[in-house]
Order: structure tokens, then sequence, then C-alpha cells
């Protein structure tokens, strides 16, 4: 008999972070919780990161994860939308790492790959697939699917990451 | 009498992220205290940005600062290292801000015209003005004298800062 695994999955943004709770065990998925973060916008930009980082150290208390997957954001829109997303996942990336709960990147095309079968899918298959393989999750748009599909992605290859995680 | 104000500047990076701690009163500066944080470049990142986090929030402790400077980071290298870049200074400005101290953003033109004289000096320079500025700061090297340039920005145009966040 393998462990339950809790995995949190996080979606970084400054807008709209999307974050998703499951559980794991074997092969077996099953969904926790979902949502999005939405720091307001007409704050200073450092108080938006310090809400991002209650809110998910809220998260990190009130569903105390084992593991934290956060998507290796692919950046095509210029260094300066790059800095804002970058500022954002910093914040996710440290939040659980600050409470030593281990952090796996994973790039894009892959968490795509591994719940849709292709690196190219589009936000709509990402949802549909979701859905399928986890019935009763309740997402309310893609921010937080995507977080489930990281957290997904991660529960498919956490095995091999350990491995790699531990020759490091 | 005008009142005794501490500020720290930060100069934010992954690898090398300076500091500088001063006190201002009036027209009066003087040092505290400064140097830069050096995170094993050999940990996963989601670790050296936790470290960044933990040597800051240090920092904030040991100085008690009343406001916070951080240089607003000008990115000419393309989406990928600002990208890195940003990982750090979102946990730069939001170190503070986490903690109820009032966080300032400067850009690196206005930080260098405010200590040199002139929007386009070099590290060199930089480092003379701070010195003559401040003839016990022991700075060694560009990134802690960057962080009290910084520092000394905010102290030239902090009641203009403030007066502006005020009003937002």
């Amino acid at each position: 008999m393998t462990d339950l695994v809790r995995i949190i999955g996080i979606d970084p943004g400054l807008r709209r972070c999307g974050w998703g709770v499951i559980e794991t065990r074997g092969n077996r998925l099953s969904f926790v919780a979902c949502g999005t973060l939405t720091p307001p916008t007409d704050l200073p930009l450092a108080e938006r990161l310090s809400l991002l980082f209650a809110g998910l150290g809220e998260l990190m208390d009130r569903f105390a994860p084992d593991e934290a997957a956060v998507e290796e954001t692919f950046v095509n829109k210029g260094p300066q939308s790059a800095l804002l997303l970058g500022q954002a996942r910093g914040v996710a990336l440290m939040t659980p790492a600050q409470r030593g709960v281990a952090v796996f990147e994973y790039a894009t095309n892959l968490v795509k790959k591994s719940v849709v079968g292709t690196g190219h899918a589009d936000k709509v298959q990402i949802q549909a697939m979701v859905k399928i393989l986890m019935p009763t999750a309740d997402f309310k748009g893609a921010d937080a699917a995507d977080a489930l599909a990281i957290a997904i992605c991660h529960a498919h290859h956490r095995v091999a990451a350990l491995r790699l995680k531990a020759s490091a």
C-alpha cells in the first residue's frame, strides 16, 4: 500500500493566481479544493505581493500539502511583463519552501502533455480533461483548472522528480 | 525639529542582493549598516528565494526600518533574465510590506541622479559619491553601495513620495 500524498498546484500570477489541492495514492487521484487568489489591482505592487504571500500562506496552513508544484512559465511578451510575472512567481515559489514544503517546477508543455496528452492543448481542453480526471473538481475558470493540471502533472512525475532531487 | 527616519535600501538580485540602512533627519544623512545577501547558487530556486526572504526578514528585525526603498530595475536582457530578476524582486518588495513597512520604488536613473547628479553614472561614480555623502559607510562592493544609493535617493524624495502615496 502506497502513501497518501497531498499536493498543491500553483499557477502564479499577480492579477489571478490559481491554486488547486489534490491527493494521490499510487495511481489514484482525488480532488480536495481549488480557487483563485485575486489581490486588488489598485494597491501598490509591494502590497499586492504581500497579499499574495498571505493568501498562499493561509492555503498552506489550511490544507497542509506535502509537496507543491509550480508552473515554469514561458514568457513571450517582452521583459517588462516577464518582470511582473516573475515577481508573483517568486512569492509563489518561496511561500511553500519557506514552510519546508518541497517545491517542484514543471514546464507548461509538460503540464499540458500530462493532462491532455499533447503539449499544445488550449485552456478549454485542459478544463475538460481536469473534469474527466477529477469529476468533483468545482473550478470556476481557467486559473484554478490550470493549477489542478499542474498538481496532476506532479502526481504523475513525482516519483521520478523526487529521485532526481535526491541525487542532486 | 524633524523626526529621525530609518530607511533600508534594497538592490534586489538572486545571486547578490545588496542592502543598506541609513538614518535621515531633515537634510542630514547618517550611515547605519550595509551588506550583501548571497543565497547559495547551487540550491533549487525556491530555496534560494526562501533564504532571501529569511535574510531580508532578519534585517527587518535587526534594524527595524521605518521605510524601505527598492530599485525599479530596468531590464534589457530578454524575458528569461527578467523573469529571474523579477522573482528576487518580488521577495524584496514583499518582505517589508508583509511587516507593515511602507515600500517605495525608484527608477535606476533617478537613483543615479539623486546621488551623482546624472542619470548615467557608472558603478565607480556611485561608490565614490556614497563614500563622500556617508564617509563611515563600509560597503565592500557595488551591490551594498547601490543599496545605500537607493536609500539616499529615498531620503531625498520621501516627503514628495509620501504625499503622493497619501493622495493615491
